[in-house]
């Protein structure tokens, strides 16, 4: 919806997924993962900020994936007061039901391995970051709703 | 909106404020909110729901002022699959408004001071709970919005 409209879009994710490339790590969820977490304990929690930010060239951008509020923190002696957090909920039951139909190979299986990799994943402080977002979507409905909603958002965003 | 459509209601907030009278501890903030920290400390993490627990009879209950998974996993011993996490969520810039209008003597004064305290409170674990709830309630709106959307929460919750 971002790009459609025009804005930058950098997936935190992505930045996460090119350095493990270029080490030549297993672009598995659990060696990525690894990884991820390893540069976060040697260089800062805020690391993957650092370097997303370092890749960012627009005025008006929108950043895809943040996990805690370092993250947030750093990138708000950049952004100042122009920086919006935007969450999108949706409840665990309803997470559960469309990963399922999805079928992904590498998406979790069980139930009990999907509560227990959303727990692992709150560590980070994700939910401190929900919490304090400013703008939430409640993603429950079908895709159609969720695009409205998101377009609402980006319109009070950027104005 | 829960009193009102015939469910009972328990504040944990009000566990803690009686305990706390009882003791004889001053009925500020810090003094109360100084002894729920050192009840944890000593009783461990889930002890405001033990004693919260205790004190419910009825069938269909609304519990208000859950702070961390700790708790939440300890009612879902009780409640299992019938256990429904509601969030109400409102940005900061919304939430710090609303306080300075509303005026309230034991309200925070600055926006600093504002800010501090919401990191304070999200250490227990508020964020996870709010990640993980079943609903979102997004109160961004008026009043008269925002009990259309209890309502709806409340038949859902309850069937």
């Amino acid at each position: 919806m971002a790009s459609e409209a025009g804005y930058a879009v950098i997936r935190m994710g992505d930045v996460v997924r090119e350095e493990a490339a270029r080490r030549g790590i297993q672009p598995t969820d659990e060696e990525i993962g690894g990884m991820a977490h390893s540069e976060r304990e040697t260089h800062g929690s805020e690391i993957w900020a650092v370097r997303t930010l370092e890749r960012v060239s627009a005025d008006q951008i929108v950043i895809d994936g943040v996990r805690s509020l370092d993250e947030i923190d750093y990138f708000q002696k950049t952004f100042g007061e122009a920086l919006a957090i935007v969450a999108v909920h949706a409840s665990p039951g309803t997470r559960l039901t469309r990963i399922t139909e999805r079928g992904r190979k590498d998406d979790i299986l069980s139930e009990e391995e999907f509560h227990r990799r959303d727990r692992r994943e709150l560590k980070w402080g994700l939910g401190e970051v929900i919490a304090l977002a400013d703008y939430v979507i409640v993603n429950e409905g079908g895709l159609k709703e969720f695009h409205k909603e998101a377009r609402r958002v980006l319109r009070q965003v950027f104005g």
